[in-house]
């Protein structure tokens, strides 16, 4: 029985929470957070204790951590863990810089212990289930990748200054899509973007719509499409088409009823947001990391995965800026 | 080429008309019709002559004959055309009265010249589809059959009067389906049936809503649903359980366009009726009673394919008055 | 936080300790089993006690108790866990004899403590949202019931053979959705059935196969049809035809992944069984069941609905038997 | 009763011939071809005379000739029959040099008799339902339009050589469709391609597999998907996210069958090709330039919209040579 310390108590915390309790090998030990209340309350439910990071990193009987704190922290956490002996699962991105996302893969490179990625799309039954036919050759050799990705609603343009910008905050999860789907990176990264959702988000500095087409060595193509408003939910699809055939994943509907009417014949919405959406997904990634620990196997999303989406990332937002294809 | 005399220019002759005019192999050398404006319009739109049923039979220039006229006239004009050497294609039924509709059978049997009823939908592409991989075993043996079939609308009462009845009139469709896929005669047939739909049919003696459960000797079942009012559209679909796996056959859409907004995702509905659904197979049904006869080949539909599902409509009729099961 | 009992450790209870330990107002307390080694091992798993009935029913401090024991016991569970001031949830079906069932409601009647029926599929999101919807009018009157409900594979003959047949061990969960959706009792119940799927199951006296068509006081019909044999998956639907419209409720399938090839277009099956498809709705039946006792409010399904459910089995049963539609 | 010329009885010319003959309001008059048989065989057909394209052109009684002759007689015979009086609709494009594309268009520019390019994909069904919709503001300001578009194979490379290209022989027909559902043109066209399906493609100067991604003024975005091969039949399919939704139009099924068993559920495949998929398209497109000729009203697709689609084409090409966006 893996015992757990939570880092960040807030919505996605409390989500990895539930799952960390409900695995039969893991236990949610301690939580910290800057909100010590928020921090109680999560605690209480689970029969976890409260603490400081510090104590909860120097405490030998904590055999891995759970990050979840706010993007700033990531890489110093991340420096910290390992060098405390813990086990590492981190929420991307791994930073919004890419230098000091660089240097804190540089720090712990060494490190015996392995520091994971919460890039969950990884773990959604439906995009798994895509990516496991293509590796298995179901249809030939890919050639050509599309990935739609669009949220239901923007954020605050509070929270969009901050992000880091669409490509570094939102579209980093598709590019690590693409980086898994592919098996390799792209050679050069071509991106248009616009504020046409919200003319604040453009006034701001970043884009709420954009395509990105990536091109790879041998010829394929992927190509990605966001937005920050789907207004009929979260719409988040892969197409992979192959010499042998096309895969692809849909949404996750609400329900399957449908209602035939002299109006037509109207069915349910995609789910609301990620966290209908990725609810199994979030479970699977965090057996997925329990079984790497206990087994002694690779972990399935690693640093230089994460430090990967957001080289993607840069790309993509100095395509936008300078109109030109980056070559990477 | 065939030559083509049309027996009626109503509006299921039109259709035909239209299917005989286009087939490469036959042409439409005459109509007729108690209206002779309908049939002056139809046959100048074709190049064909208008001339009186007798004209047309006598006729040794004319191959074949298309009876689409009222119901009352198929088992008469059926036997006159055979016995004047030409061959048949008469649209449903044969007869509201099995014991006419047998006799008819009797006196034709020993004719040289075939007879083909018109039961089109053996011709939709959906359905045939389905019968022919029934037929190829990709479901291994069929066990449980299920054919709904709800018209957009109810007819007048003043139809319904001189219809023969749901069972007779609508559901004789189902009847033949069945005897299609299940390849055989059920031995047993059970209906209730229902005025739901408008109380006006009850008081005319007839039902607009009904299910009719039949078994088969081997333990197969089958179940046919009939409304006569489904505001969505034309409903046709069929089911077929086997102890591989289970086919389905379903509606066609007006368009394959789809609407996703903050109210769920709306689609089309099914096209409208069966001159819309079964435009594809009523020119199927022509072309496969054309090729019947160039080829020399039984029609794939015979005479007493239609004395076959009068005869279980008979049975549904009985039924559902006497609350009983009949066996056949 | 209502203490619960659980009473059974087997397949089915074990989904209900998850959901019990699960939920934010209820704990599992105590576990009963006459199989000590499975009470231990699921007891431990949520830190709850290992007890005999009696010791449970007679506890205090217990709330509330889920009867999910063999059929034989439930009549006699429920009476002697009413007597003792529990509230109950009770796996259906309540009895496999509907006069003991009628005893155990006359018995149970005057206690103050809700009885609830565990008919787990009124809480599947797609029925009821279907329900839902129907109930709203989204499809005006509502004339025409059908329910699908196939499962993956035929329990063993021996298992047949004390399950109390078809009608009572499977269909009794159609049955019930049919007084759920209908609102109300039919007046006559007809049954056909076979055992095409497994012979011997006829030679243990039961069928595989099953169509059962009601008919209601007010003119509307519904038809549910079985099988123990869907080899694609637990084969789930409804479909409700009203004055204004179609309400159908679909599969829940695996995945959302298709594949195009030169062979068509395949996609994933309906997830396997009752385990796979209603995990959500045993989950949604508990929290209804813990949200009445704590509001005070009815239970949403009785005892007397259990009672209904089997009393339509019986008329099932002897229609089968006897070939003749059942008058209730 | 409009008297059709017809130029070219090749195969697409053979589609047009079919529509001409069933319109009700027009009649194919001639046929002239380079290859005489083929003339003779189709005007037999339908009863028309072969002739040759001066004889068509110079004869007073022809109202209208269609167009159907090899691309590099587009532009001339457009001014040619122009010049004679005649109302033109040419099959696409109008020229593989954009220069001589625009001298054509100043050329009939004055002309009395409306010339119509044969954008067939704006008279699909689903497409115009899409547009329509998108129009009267279903889905509220559209923002992101989708366009796939693969060919079940590509043709041979000796076709390539002379086909002017990917963009200019089949995205063509999609730069017209962003055109007709955007209703304006872009600002920038970026484009990358890559010839993975077939190296030898790519030797004769051509890619096989493309994305092309261009904005508009007013930060709108279009993304368009080309491949010359998708195994599993024609792949054409819009997707048009606005503010208040997502318009989509799928594929049209070869049929509505499915197959459920234990390997999945599969169903059929998109119709073959653009003669199997646009037949109705076809259809409609030659009403829709009858009636604008007897109505009076503009045509629906002019010359200068087949410019435009040109231009964008030569946009895309040169994006593509050069690896930078492209300015309009």
């Amino acid at each position: 029985m893996l015992k757990i310390g939570l880092l960040g108590a807030g919505r996605i915390g409390q989500v990895h929470a539930v799952n960390i309790a409900n695995n039969p090998r893991s236990a949610l030990a301690a939580v910290a957070d800057v909100q010590p209340e928020a921090a109680h309350t999560l605690a209480a439910r689970f029969g976890a204790e409260v603490r400081s990071i510090d104590g909860i990193l120097s405490d030998p009987a904590i055999d891995a951590v759970l990050i979840a704190t706010s993007t700033d922290t990531h890489s110093g956490l991340i420096e910290a863990a390992t060098a405390a002996g813990k086990a590492v699962l981190c929420e991307k991105p791994v930073d919004l810089s890419l230098e000091r996302a660089e240097a804190c893969l540089a720090v712990v490179s060494d490190s015996a212990k392995p520091v994971m990625i919460g890039f969950n799309r990884r773990f959604d039954p439906n995009f798994a289930a895509l990516q496991a036919s293509a590796q298995a050759g179901e249809i030939g050799r890919p050639e050509l990748l599309s990935i739609t990705s669009f949220d239901p609603a923007p954020p605050p343009v509070s929270y969009i200054k901050v992000s880091g910008g669409l490509f570094r905050d939102m579209m980093i999860h598709d590019f690590d899509m693409a980086n898994f789907v592919m098996g390799g990176l792209p050679v050069t990264v071509h991106a248009v973007g616009t504020s046409i959702v919200n003319p604040a988000i453009g006034a701001a500095g970043d884009v709420d719509t954009a395509v990105v087409t990536m091109t790879y060595a041998d010829g394929r193509i992927a190509v990605i499409r966001n937005s920050r408003r789907a207004v009929y939910g979260y719409d988040q699809r892969l197409e992979l088409l192959g010499s042998e055939g096309l895969l692809s994943a849909g949404n996750v509907l609400e329900n399957t009823v449908s209602r035939a009417t002299v109006n037509g014949v109207s069915g349910a919405k995609p789910t609301y947001f990620f966290l209908e959406r990725y609810m199994t997904a979030y479970a699977a990634e965090w057996e997925a990391f329990v079984s790497a620990l206990i087994e002694g196997t690779p972990v399935p999303v690693s640093l230089a995965d994460g430090v990967a989406a957001l080289r993607l990332a840069e790309a993509a937002t100095r395509s936008v800026k300078t109109g030109n294809t980056q070559m990477l």
